[in-house]
């Protein structure tokens, strides 16, 4: 964590208290007047923090954008994040890490971005991205795999935001590959982009958009019925550095856990949400569709439909639907 | 084909014999004048064409650039390379293929450059990319296949080389995955790389290094004893546009075969030139290694190695040596 974030995380836990610069100089290892200068460049950043000789300082408000300050005063992961980018507002942060990818970034690395301009989903749809209201991710990966493997993280990102929403007190489905649910709405969606050479990955982007802070009014009115978000879901507002520290602490978890052991590991975390189990779903794929009683995904995260005899098919690439409709 | 490059054609096909304005304004249907305007052009790109009232226009030689010109004077492919971009030089073609990929660009796309700063060749490897000796070529296509399915391209990359070189008169081996060979030493090298979403190819940008012109000294030491050039092999001097056309003709049959009937199609001409089958072979790949006498490749293009007992075992991805060298 940067000094910078360190003194953020330092004034947010002491809430109505001011926090001397003397003490905050003592805990950082640092003397009073660069305390005093990072408080500065904090408040050039946005940061209103009240002062007073006699007490110290008080943290009044953070800036409404996301900062590596920001973000860095929640996160608790060893390396995902660690190196952080966060834009106003950009084209496409999938973009953006593919580029960086390119260049020879770090695994690790991470975009965000208050806004998109050209926020994409699967298969080129659009991904609605306003301002300052959700979070939207993209996480720069390097696994030494086969690009057939690479599905397997959006799965993986699947049950990390799961994993995340769970820690803000919230149930959360998956919906078979990439789509994340509460109450049969969908909060999150997935974009995996990968690049390679013929046999071996370079490099994966995992692209994940998850509606936080949006009202009804914010989605285009043909996703009404389907979208929703943290504060449609339970009325609250949802702090978006926090939600985003979160959010990389779980995935960095998962994808350990995934890495070290494949996706036999995640495979209890991911039915145990799936919205699909044991119901009739069809999936539409490029080549041709399928029906079925969904059995569960197998070790490598294919979905298994069981048809009306007792055979079992294994369906690697599709977009889902669950026949009726989704439980509420 | 363009006018320029129609133009070039008929006078190339003519030699030593002027072909007058008035018969090439016929046969190509534009006005005497538009002639004489698309042979300032020609001259102002490097063509030296002499031409004499009485007699007409005589190519007296073609610039030393490859340029959309020159290759579309020979090319006879339907939609491969009719999107032509030639650069002097540039860091690699691979990357500005890619590039025009992420932009959009259509199926069929070549970029060529007469020298590369930055050519790469499998698993991030130098390609020595000598100025004005050789072809660069780097070829975009939108294939609707899977990620698994993409090391499939480069087996057709070197079916289309190795069809190329036939036309030249040049018997041609293949080492696979990727190498094309004469005389058992590497005249070519396939650089595949993919850009996809999780499940779903998005483009592929086959990369295809072919050594015309060079001689062994253009080669650095260490590969003195395996590289050659069709120069260094056969005595003589290889035309560089007309070459490309060759090689991108070659190309769209195989991949066209390819692509409506699998690789099991091309699986004749790619075994038939195996420099491999029969002998024993070792793979080094990134988990493991494997030994084993080489006895084919399999319908979806894996190399199968047959063991001490009589297992067979297919191998996906890795660095073939054929134990105790190639056969001269």
């Amino acid at each position: 964590m940067s000094t910078r974030a360190k003194i953020i995380e330092a004034l947010a836990a002491a809430g109505e208290t001011p926090v001397s610069g003397h003490d905050l100089a003592d805990a950082l290892g640092i003397s009073r007047n660069a305390v005093w200068k990072h408080i500065e460049a904090l408040r050039e950043r946005g940061y209103v923090i009240e002062s007073t000789h006699a007490r110290g300082y008080r943290l009044m408000s953070a800036p409404d954008s996301l900062t590596p300050d920001a973000v860095g005063a929640h996160l608790a992961t060893k390396w995902l994040g660690r190196n952080l980018i966060c834009h106003d507002i950009t084209g496409s942060t999938n973009d953006d890490a593919g580029r960086l990818a390119r260049e020879g970034a770090v695994e690790g690395t991470v975009v965000l971005a208050d806004a998109q301009t050209a926020g994409r989903g699967r298969l080129g749809r659009d991904w609605v991205s306003r301002p300052r209201l959700n979070l939207y991710a993209s996480l720069l990966l390097r696994p030494a795999i086969a690009p057939a493997d690479a599905p397997q993280l959006s799965l993986v990102a699947g049950v990390a935001v799961a994993d995340a929403l769970e820690r803000e007190g919230i149930e959360a489905g998956i919906k078979w590959p990439n789509d994340v649910l509460i109450d049969g709405r969908k909060v999150c969606g997935v974009l995996t982009e990968i690049e390679a050479e013929a046999d071996m990955v370079g490099s994966v982007v995992v692209g994940v958009g998850v509606n936080l802070n949006s009202v009804i009014g914010d989605f285009p009115e043909e996703l009404h019925d389907r979208a929703t978000s943290i504060r449609m879901a339970t009325g609250r507002m949802v702090d978006r550095a926090s939600f985003a520290a979160t959010l990389l602490e779980c995935f960095e978890l998962a994808y350990e856990r995934w890495r070290e052991h494949g996706f036999a590991e995640l495979k209890g975390d991911w039915e145990r949400r799936s919205v699909l189990i044991g119901k009739p779903v069809e999936v539409a794929a490029a080549s041709a569709s399928a029906q079925g009683i969904c059995i569960g995904i197998d070790s490598d995260g294919a979905l298994l439909l069981k048809g009306d005899g007792d055979e079992v098919r294994r369906v690697i690439a599709g977009d889902v639907t669950l026949v009726g409709g989704y439980d509420r």
